[in-house]
């Protein structure tokens, strides 16, 4: 491992701002109405299976479907873009917590998979679940940080994953619906 | 409502491949183990808060955080994302259950907004709920169906939404990691 401690090296650790990251958890260790955050996104129907999803001022998430699932097949499906979601959830996990350790990470790969079966989306199993039945994530750390460090990070990094608990915890989701 | 009954309009209707999706039922229906799908994606860290996440063949899906959570505030951030995938995942919804209907769907966007305490991502609530508290969805729909159509269309939908039973229920979430 080769963390630099000197001021300007440390600042620039896995190129991460650790003085903006400070500054954030001490302005909500002094006001804790300062954690609450609210995040958006709107996406609009483009026909077919294609939609895009649009956050902030950003290009918009572009959403299709597979052929066999009676997609044209432009771009990730949903369930594909939760994945990805969880992927660089910890990915900035990772970036943020080792920083904070003086930990330098070399290179980071994450494959996520999960398995879902389609009785139920296809309307097939009334009452049934629709989600993912399980998700797997396979990480690959590269660090010269010891094992005990990195196994601490990572323990670390799964109990404090906003999209990792997310998805392992029942977040209830309210639907409102305008016809016109 | 204009549903065109002649065989080559219903094909079109909604833009939907109407036959691929009864294909898949007829098929699943037929042989229950064509339900099981499995869906990656790999994430790759960037620095700093960035990465991507690579689905299939398509364009990376990129991943940043806002100034002041420490990133660069180049793309959305992780839980944007899911909430923009269970948008995306909504709109095919209408789309797929609104065909099957006979409904033709003129205009449909999708507001979704989620509340976020940062103390456990943060590290100042250890053991805490690092994920969304709860997620709003707002939806617009502009149809010639009557309400009655519309109002059993929005639940089906709702009781038949991967990203939606994903995030409504708990998934269990297997890590293994590989230091190098």
């Amino acid at each position: 491992m080769s963390v630099n401690t000197s001021t300007e090296a440390a600042t620039l650790l896995n190129d991460v701002d650790i003085e903006a990251v400070g500054n954030l958890i001490q302005a909500v260790s002094t006001d804790s109405s300062k954690s609450a955050t609210t995040w958006r996104a709107r996406v609009t129907w483009l026909g077919a299976f294609r939609s895009e999803a649009k956050v902030r001022s950003f290009d918009p998430i572009p959403s299709d479907e597979p052929a066999a699932l009676g997609g044209t097949d432009s771009a990730p499906n949903p369930v594909e873009q939760v994945l990805a979601a969880l992927g660089n959830c910890l990915a900035v996990g990772y970036a943020a917590n080792a920083t904070a350790r003086g930990i330098e990470i070399d290179e980071l790969s994450i494959d996520i998979s999960g398995n879902l079966d389609l009785h139920t989306f296809l309307g097939l199993r009334p009452g049934g679940h629709a989600g993912f039945d399980d998700i797997a994530v396979d990480v690959k750390l590269q660090s010269s940080a010891t094992s005990a460090e990195l196994a601490e990070l990572h323990e670390h990094v799964l109990q404090t994953s906003p999209v990792g608990h997310t998805l392992r915890s029942t977040i209830p989701v309210e639907t409102t619906i305008t016809f016109a």
